[in-house]
C-alpha cells in the first residue's frame, strides 16, 4: 500500500543517516554550566564521567572551563565540526541556536530545553517554528522537552543526558516519551542489574519520530530488544508498518511497550501532560497488536518481559518443563504456565526413566518435576539433563527455593551449564531475594534470565512463546479485490455535492455493492405497480422501506413493512408507506420511491463498523449483534488496511467467538465470508478517506458455504 | 445456622489455648543435632540465634551439647515442664515420642518430619494414628511435613524453624501450607524489609487447622494482617465463619489469601504434593469472597497488598489523590487508579486556589497534581499541604521520580510528616531501586508503604478500600424462610426409599413447592377429562408433559405438547401423550398421568443450581440461561447458606449482569425475586444435605415487581 500520510521527519525522508546521533565524533554544549545540580551542569558531568570517546564543547560566555574542558563563548568559536549539538538554553533562544549550528554544518541535535507544545500558547507556535527549520535543513531534533541520548557502546560511551549517572551496558534499547519517567526506568534497571545498549528520551518529537528511533535500534548490532514508553502515537499505519518490519525477517527484534492512557481519566491527564490527543485506547490495542509489539502495563512488567528476550533462543513451541524444589511453588508455576496459555510437556519415557533412575524416590518425576527440599546442584544436574533433552520440552523454568542445604550459587552455576548445551530458552526461578542473590547475578551475567517469583517468568516466557510465533508468521500483504473504485468516488461526489454528509441506506448500499459485498436483493419501486413487480421478481416475503434524500428515521414516519407476503399486499403497502410519510414529514418531502428487498431468512447478525481516528486512520469494528455489541462491549477493533490474515484474528479475538463455531447443535458460521467483507471493508476505507464513519448491521451470516448479506448500512462522510 | 462439619481439632473443640504454641518456657527439639547442615542442627542453631528467652533442651542420646546447649538422651530425661517439643525424627518415631510426651503433661508439639499422608501407603496410615493420638490426648500439633513455628515478639523471640534465619519482627503474621514456599517468602520479605509478627507453616494440619492458626493470629496483638498461602482448605463454613469474626468487629484484621490450583494442571499437581484434593477453583474463589479474604495471585502482590495494611488507617472512601513529579507516571497512576476501581479525587477550591499560590505557574494543579520535575522536598511539603487536607480526598499516592535536583530523602521525610497530621492513608511512591533506596527504608521504618511502581501501589490501596467497605458491611445472618421442611425430608426418604435418586419434574416442583419458591401453576392429571378440566382451571394455553418415576427424558418419548390452547385439545393431548409413551417404552411403564402446566409468558431465563463439594459443602450457581451460561461460562458461585446480602452480589457478579437491569427499552428484570429465590435455595440445600445436585432451568424472571417463575427443575439425591 502507499502510505496514506506524508513523511514528515528528515530521517522518514531518508535524507538523514541517524547513526551520528548515537556515534557523534564531537559535541557541543550549548548552556553547559559549572552550577552543580544544574542541569546545564549534569550533562557536562555526565559525558565526561560516562567516558564520552569524541570531544566535548562546553559552550558558556562565562566559564572558563567546566570540569576540565574548556569552555567556548558560542558555537562560532568551535574550529571544529561539531556533529551534534545539546541545547540547555531558555525556549525562546533555541530557534536561533539551531539555526546558527546547522549554518555551520551540525545536522544533528538534542534539545533539552522545555518550553515548547507542552506549555501552550506560544510554546505551540515556537514548537512550529522549530519544527520548519529542522525540515527546511533536514536536521534531526531529538526533544525539545526530553532527557536526552545515551549510546552505552564504548566506542563512544555518550550519556549525553541530565539523568542520575550512566546505565549499565546491556543488550536493552529504551525510547520513552516521558523524561522523568526514565530516571526511574534507569535506576530500577541498575537496581536488578539489567543494562541497555541506547537509550532516548524523545519527548516532542519535534523532528525525529518514534519510528525514526525504532529503526535505528534495530539497526544497532548491540541492541537485541527495544523497550518503549509512548502516551501517543503520530501515525498507526507508519508504526504499524515499521515494527512489522523490525519484528520479522533474518534477524527480529522484540518491541515491548507501555502505552499509558488506558482509561479516560489516563488519557485526560496525558492530554494535560503532553498536549496530545491520545486517541481511544482501542485503537492502541489494535495498532500494537497489528505491529507485533507487546503492550504491557507496568515498569515490572516491561523489565520483566524484556530479560527473557536477553537469551536469543526463542522456542519452538509453548510446551514447558518445570523443575524445582520445593511442591508449592511448581503449583504456582504450572498455574501460571496454563493461565498465559502454554501447556506443560508431557515427557518421554526415556525422560522418566532417566529421573527415576538419577533421582530420589521420594522426588515427583512428572512435570513439574520436584527434586525435593534437600537437593544439591548435582541432583538439580540430574534432572535439567534428562528434561532439557526431552524432546517434548520446547522450554524450561527451574525453579530453587532457598532451604537450609541448597547451595543456590553452584545451582545457578548448574543452570547456566544446562543453558550453555541445550539451547532451549531457559529461565531460572531464583525464589526469594537476599539469599539468593548471588545465584541471580551469575544468572543474568550469563544471560540467563532469572526471576525472584514463578509468575513473573511464566509471563515473560509466554510473551516470548507468543513472539517466537509472530515471527514465523508471513507478513502477508492488504487483499486487492478487484472493485468499481471510480463509480463509489464519484457517488460520493454527487452526495457531498447534493449537501449530504449521512447516506441513506440506498446509497449506502450501492457503496457496499461496487465493492462487492453481497447485499440483500432490492429494487427501488416508484409506483405501487412497480413495488408488486419488484415483489415478484424478488420473491416474497419482502419489506418495504421508503427511500428519500432526508429520511433517516425511516421506522419512526412509517416508512417500513416488514414480512409482505404478496404483490398485493405490497402495492397497498406501497401506498401506505408514502402515505404515512407525507402526512408525518410533510406532502411536499422529498421520496425517492419505496426500497423493496427481500425478507432475509434469519442468521446470526453481525455488525461491522469503521470510524476514523483522527490521527491514526480508520480503525475497523467487529461484533456480533444486539446485546454482545451494546451490553456487552464485546467487540474487536483493528486498523486498516487489514492484511489479510488479520481479518480472522479479528473474528476470533471477540470473547464470544464460539457462537460463531456451531453452539446447541447450530451449524459453524461462515466466517470466511464475514473475513471477505471485513477486507473488502478495509478496502473501502482505505481507497475513500472522506468516508468518516459506517456501519452494516447487520450483516446476516449463514452456514459456513452459504456466506453472508449486507441487510442494512449506515455511511458518514467528511464534509 | 449450626456448623454441619463436627470440629476436628483441639482446638475448635476449645479445650487447648495456642498461646503456648506461640510463647513456649521451655521447648524440647527431639532430634536434635550437632551436624551442621542438617535440619536437627538449623533448629537448635535458630532457637538459640535468634534469642529464645525460654529453655531449651536439645534430646539427643548420642552428643553431649550442641550450640552450648545441654543434651538430654530422651524427653524423660528432661526434670522440667517442657511446653513445647519440636520432633525433627523419622516418621516411624513421631508417634511414640508424641505419645512419651504428652504423658509427662506437654500439649504443644511441632513435627518437622515428613513421610505421612503426603507419600501415600502407610504414611496415610501412620498420619491417621498420629490424629487419633492428637484427640486422645487434647494435642495440638503443627505438621507433620512442615517448616516450624517463629514469634519474633521481644518476650519471646522464638525461631523453631530449620529456615534461614531470623525474619525481621514486623506487623504481619503469615501461615502457609508449603513449608519450601516460606523460606523463600521470608528471603523476599527480607530483602524488602518486611517483618513478620508470627509465622506458622502449618503442614499436613494433622491436629492443628488453619481456622485454629487465623485465629490465634488474630488474637495477637502484634499481628496487623494476616498472609495465607493455602493449596487446599478444609471445611469452607468453617473457614468462612472465622474469617468473618476476623474481618468485623471493633478490631477488625485483614487476611491476604494466595490459594494455588487455580488451573486443572495446578490442581493435579497440587494432588500429587500433599495428597489432597483441591476442589475446583469456582469454590475456593466464592468461599474467599464470602469470607472477606483478599485472592492475590503471587507472593509479590501478596506483600504488595499486604505494606499497605502497615498503616491501620482505613480509607473512608475511593476518591484519591496523586501528587508526582513527572508526567508519565502521573498518567500511569491515574490509568492504575480508574482501572482498580477507585475514582480520581476532585479538589476543593481552596485547595486548588492553595495550590496555585505555592506551586510554580507550570505546575499542574489538577488532580494528578504535577509539581514538576524540579520540585525539591518544600514543593511536595506545599502540595501534601494542600491536597491531605482536602475533604475530597479519601486517600493519597505521592511519587516521586528520582531526577537530579531531587533530594529523595528529605522528600521521603515530608511524605512521613504528612501522614502523621492527616491520619488518611497515604503511600509512596518512590520510583527506581537505587537512588530511592534510602527514601523507601524511611517510609517503610515510619510504617508509610512505599511502592516502585504506581500500578503496585495502586493495587494495594484498592484492596484496603475495598477492604474497608467490607468492615463497613454488616454480617448478616442467613435469612430464614417459614417452609416445610418436614415435608420435604418425608418426599425424599419416599424417593430413596423407592430407590430413586433422580426426582422427577413433579418431585421437583413439589420440593421446591415446599420451600415457598414460585412454582408455575400445574396439576397432574390421571385422565383426559381430568386434563381438559385442569386447562379449564389453569387457564389456556398450557403445556402437558408425560409424567412416571422412570420417565426422565420427556420429549424422546413423545411426552410433551406445547402451546395447548383450549380444552378439547388438551383432551386429545392427553390420550396421545400416553399412547406415545407407552409405544416408546412399553405398556407396563408406570404412569403418574400427565402434568398439566401453565405456558409461561416470555421472560428472561435464569438458571440457579448446586452442586455439593464433597469437601467444602453445597455450591450455589447463578446464571442467565443458554448461550450464556454454556458457551460464555458466565456465572457466580456461593457456598451455601448464603448471608442475605450475598444473594444479590451474586447476581451483580456475572458479566452480563447489564441484561437484567433493562437494555434496549426492556423493563428491568425483578432481581429481588431471583434473590428471594437464590436465599430460598440456600436453605434448602442447607436442610437437606441429601440433595446433591440440582437445578432450577429456566427460573423465568419477569419485570421488577412482577416476580418469577419455576418453569422446570432437576434434582439429585445421594443414595
Amino acid at each position: 500500500m502507499t502510505r496514506t500520510i506524508a513523511a514528515e521527519t528528515a530521517v522518514e525522508r531518508g535524507t538523514v543517516d541517524l547513526e551520528a546521533l548515537f556515534a557523534p565524533h564531537s559535541i557541543a554544549v550549548v548552556g553547559a554550566s559549572r552550577t552543580v545540580g544544574s542541569v546545564g551542569n549534569a550533562i557536562i558531568t555526565n559525558l565526561v564521567h560516562g567516558g564520552f570517546t569524541g570531544v566535548i564543547y562546553p559552550v558558556n560566555p562565562k566559564a572558563k572551563s567546566i570540569l576540565g574542558n574548556r569552555c567556548v563563548p558560542n558555537p562560532a568559536a568551535i574550529d571544529d565540526h561539531v556533529d551534534l549539538a545539546v541545547l540547555v538554553i531558555p525556549a525562546p533562544l533555541v530557534q536561533g541556536v539551531v539555526e546558527d549550528c546547522a549554518s555551520r554544518g551540525t545536522k544533528h541535535f538534542v534539545v533539552i530545553s522545555a518550553g515548547f507544545k507542552e506549555v501552550g500558547g506560544e510554546g505551540v507556535a515556537r514548537e512550529q517554528n522549530l519544527q520548519a527549520v529542522a525540515r527546511q535543513h533536514g536536521l534531526t531534533i531529538v526533544g525539545p522537552n526530553c532527557l536526552g541520548v545515551i549510546n552505552t557502546a564504548p566506542t563512544v560511551a555518550m550519556n549525553a543526558t541530565f539523568g542520575r549517572g550512566m546505565p549499565n551496558a546491556g543488550p536493552f534499547g529504551l525510547i520513552s516519551q516521558s523524561g522523568a519517567l526514565c530516571t526511574a526506568l534507569l535506576d530500577y534497571a541498575k537496581g536488578i542489574g539489567i543494562g541497555f545498549s541506547r537509550f532516548v528520551s524523545f519527548g516532542n518529537k519535534v523532528a525525529v519520530s518514534e519510528n525514526d528511533l525504532l529503526l535505528a535500534l534495530a539497526a544497532d548490532p548491540l541492541t537485541k530488544a527495544i523497550l518503549m514508553y509512548v502516551e501517543e502515537l503520530s501515525h498507526g499505519q507508519a508504526f504499524i508498518d515499521t515494527c512489522q518490519k523490525i519484528t520479522h525477517g533474518s534477524n527480529p527484534k522484540p518491541i515491548i511497550a507501555i502505552k499509558t492512557g488506558r482509561t479516560q481519566e489516563g488519557a485526560a491527564a496525558a492530554a494535560s501532560h503532553t498536549g496530545s490527543l491520545a486517541g481511544s485506547d482501542e485503537v492502541y490495542d489494535a495498532v500494537l497488536a497489528q505491529a507485533g509489539v507487546m503492550r504491557v502495563d507496568s515498569v515490572k512488567e516491561l523489565f520483566d518481559c524484556a530479560e527473557v528476550f536477553g537469551d536469543p533462543a526463542l522456542p519452538q513451541g509453548r510446551r514447558t518443563g518445570i523443575v524445582t524444589n520445593a511442591g508449592g511453588p511448581g503449583i504456582m508455576a504450572t498455574d501460571a504456565c496454563i493461565r498465559n496459555g502454554m501447556h506443560l510437556a508431557k515427557f518421554q519415557e526415556y525422560t522418566l526413566k532417566s529421573l527415576r533412575y538419577q533421582l530420589p524416590a521420594t522426588a515427583s518425576l512428572k512435570n513439574p518435576v520436584d527434586v525435593i527440599g534437600d537437593a544439591k546442584h548435582d541432583r538439580y544436574r540430574a534432572a535439567l539433563d534428562a528434561v532439557s533433552s526431552d524432546e517434548g520440552v520446547d522450554q524450561l523454568m527451574v525453579i530453587v527455593t532457598p532451604q537450609t542445604m541448597t547451595d543456590v550459587t553452584a545451582i545457578a552455576e548448574v543452570i547456566r551449564e544446562a543453558k550453555g548445551f541445550c539451547g532451549k530458552p531457559i529461565v531460572g526461578c531464583l525464589m526469594g531475594l537476599v539469599d539468593v542473590s548471588a545465584g541471580v547475578q551469575l544468572l543474568r551475567k550469563s544471560g540467563v534470565p532469572a526471576y525472584a517469583f514463578p509468575e513473573d517468568g511464566m509471563k515473560a516466557m509466554a510473551a516470548k512463546c507468543r513472539f517466537a510465533e509472530w515471527t514465523r508468521q508471513p507478513t502477508l500483504a492488504a487483499k486487492h479485490f478487484d472493485v468499481q473504485r471510480d463509480a463509489v468516488a464519484t457517488l460520493l461526489d454527487e452526495e457531498l455535492a447534493a449537501g449530504r454528509t449521512t447516506l441513506v441506506e440506498l446509497k449506502a448500499l450501492e457503496v457496499f455493492r461496487h465493492y462487492g459485498f453481497p447485499i440483500v436483493p432490492y429494487a427501488l419501486a416508484q409506483s405501487a405497480d412497480e413495488a408488486a413487480k419488484a415483489a415478484a421478481k424478488i420473491g416474497c416475503p419482502v419489506v418495504l422501506k421508503i427511500s428519500g434524500p432526508k429520511i433517516l428515521h425511516k421506522t419512526d414516519v412509517g416508512g417500513v413493512r416488514l414480512n409482505v407476503t404478496d404483490e398485493q399486499s405490497a402495492r397497498v403497502a406501497y401506498d401506505e408507506i408514502v402515505a404515512s410519510v407525507k402526512s408525518k414529514m410533510g406532502a411536499d418531502t422529498e421520496i425517492w420511491g419505496v426500497l423493496v428487498q427481500k425478507m432475509l431468512p434469519k442468521g446470526k447478525e453481525i455488525i461491522l463498523g469503521m470510524s476514523r481516528d483522527p490521527r491514526l486512520g480508520p480503525l475497523l469494528m467487529f461484533g456480533l449483534g444486539g446485546i454482545y455489541t451494546e451490553a456487552l462491549k464485546d467487540v474487536s477493533f483493528r486498523l486498516a488496511p487489514l492484511r489479510e490474515n488479520v481479518a480472522l484474528e479479528m473474528i476470533m479475538d471477540i470473547r464470544a467467538h464460539k457462537l460463531l463455531r456451531g453452539f446447541r447443535g447450530e451449524p459453524p458460521a461462515d466466517v470466511a465470508a464475514i473475513a471477505d467483507c471485513l477486507l473488502r471493508l478495509s478496502q473501502l476505507v482505505t481507497d475513500h478517506p472522506r468516508i468518516k464513519e459506517l456501519d452494516i448491521n447487520p450483516l446476516m451470516v449463514y452456514a459456513t458455504g452459504q456466506g453472508a448479506m449486507v441487510a442494512d448500512a449506515r455511511l458518514i462522510l467528511t464534509p
